[in-house]
């Protein structure tokens, strides 16, 4: 057997090339163009019965100073580096997912919104995009879960002319976070930019929404499946969840702990967004002490999507271990 | 303002969704079918002005015992067990990559082929389908370059029905690879499975292909950007390369090191598939030593998908972190 190169049959391979009945190789192609464009993100897994569509929002860049508010940015860049990530901000990944129980499709958080993909130039806003990647539908939503009433969070309960995004969906909202914030005592006690931002944001949604939004208390199942968890501190009324089908678990932790390489590894630091960072740290280091007990996986909001992970003991508190992409589910 | 549960706006909330100009919630719905099918496996990353399009072919399934020569499957079944990984079975996934350099398509690897979808049940033999996710052609691939002749990285070379599979591409292969294979020598003082298994396999594909296959020596740019690097020990002509793009680089491993729980974590091991064991943990400690030194990350074809790795020092020896899943490129 002889190998023929490429270049010695361009030269003198025609009648070879017919002789094998192989089509010829063009001796010259266009460039194939740059596809610059990510592939769609939404992944696949199964707790028991259950089919969690876990969708992408994309992500945000945020600065380094000012993030976490008892390290000093070299420090906060050193566990970047170490983790091998830029230091050149802190890019904040937002990854909301989709339960079909089999009777009902639940949505737990919704992402920044569609009136986000103007604003942040296509880097966020990307849910819609990714549940239609998926094969979902807005209105085939049941029931949309909200963890708490952070603009990452609940944005996207309105699309970009603010009229309900999930027509036939039932809103949940936790008890404890829709009393705060809805109360105008509380808004009148609030720091100014906690009055401008969240407190106007959430009446804003909720006006949206014509007040029909369902509380539910903590300790209570939300739906088949789902247990709400009270895990106070990040917010009043902070809200985690366990979803729950056969013999499989996963914690749906919303921002117990926000970006892991510096808030998992690293319990004790404070993110400026923690309304009560002390109680937020006590919840964090609770929870992350039970999954390891537990040996119960995490959905991260603010996890490398998409967002599943084991945690493990590590040395300043714990480490996240994202688990390995299945090729099939 | 009120909140209005779902229940009690079902009970007597038509005239109220009607003042409010919202649709009426729909009282019952189908419940929506599960999708059981996981999202296409590609993924986009630059390196410089290159954009590698990473391709899943999926993954299968092997028994722990006899995978690893000189570890005991308990050992084994330890290491995974600490990675969080089950013990049923080593899922082994298969990830290839093509790089555009801008002016040429280039494949690295090419999964066990078409033919591996019904051998598998669909689990392996994914590339053409994630390829055609990923909005590309076979027709439009200019050139494959192949690491070594083991079936998971040469079988796509041929369709199902043994046509070449990439019918505009050069193919491109290690000579240390081809000689070795290619030489009826060898092949008759080699052992007996290897003679009916890749000795046969070779020379079928490359029958298969007309002999039009053009060997390059390592330590030679194959393609513009593209070096060939000598890492013999898992074959005789192994061989990876180092992509480089303006000031970024790839190391595009091969099997340097097979499962990174394993391999990577525990260089000392010996993969059953390793030709020459001993000179393959050399190799692999080499490699694995300059990617730490070099801070270069790897592109690992048994890694996780996306299979993009930034690599530690750690106890026993490395520790691979994956590259977070980047929402954009």
């Amino acid at each position: 057997m002889t190998f023929v190169s490429r270049r010695e049959m361009l030269a003198g391979g025609a009648a070879l090339a017919a002789a094998s009945g192989l089509p010829c190789v063009a001796p010259s192609r266009a460039a194939a163009p740059l596809a610059g464009k990510q592939a769609p993100g939404f992944y696949r897994y199964k707790v028991g019965d259950f089919e969690v569509s876990v969708i992408s929002d994309g992500a945000v860049q945020f600065p380094i100073e000012g993030f976490v508010t008892n390290a000093s940015p070299d420090q906060v860049k050193a566990a970047l580096t170490s983790a091998f990530r830029s230091t050149d901000g802190l890019t904040v990944p937002f990854t909301p997912i989709v339960v079909n129980t089999g009777s009902k499709l639940i949505l737990i958080d919704t992402g920044l919104g569609d009136a986000a993909v103007e604003r942040t130039k296509g880097s966020a806003g990307q849910f819609t995009a990714n549940l239609t990647a998926a094969g979902l539908d807005r209105k085939d939503i049941d029931a949309v879960v909200i963890s708490h009433f952070h603009v990452d969070h609940v944005d996207g309960l309105l699309t970009a002319d603010d009229k309900p995004a999930f027509p036939n969906a039932e809103i949940l909202v936790p008890a404890a976070e829709l009393t705060y914030w809805m109360d105008d005592g509380e808004m009148s006690r609030a720091p100014k930019g906690r009055i401008e931002g969240l407190f106007r944001n959430t009446r804003r949604i909720i006006g949206a929404l014509g007040g029909r939004v369902t509380p539910f208390e903590a300790g209570k199942e939300v739906a088949p499946g789902l247990t709400a968890v009270a895990t106070p501190g990040h917010s009043v009324g902070h809200t985690s969840f366990v979803l729950s089908s056969g013999a499989r678990s996963v914690f749906v932790q919303g921002d117990v702990a926000h970006i892991p390489v510096l808030f998992v590894e690293n319990p004790g630091w404070h993110a400026a967004i923690d309304q009560d960072p002390v109680m937020a740290e006590a919840t964090r280091r609770r929870i992350y002490d039970m999954l390891v007990a537990d040996k119960l996986p995490v959905q991260g909001f603010h996890y490398p999507f998409p967002a599943l992970a084991h945690i493990e003991r590590a040395t300043n508190g714990y480490r996240e271990i994202l688990v390995p992409w299945s090729t099939s589910i």
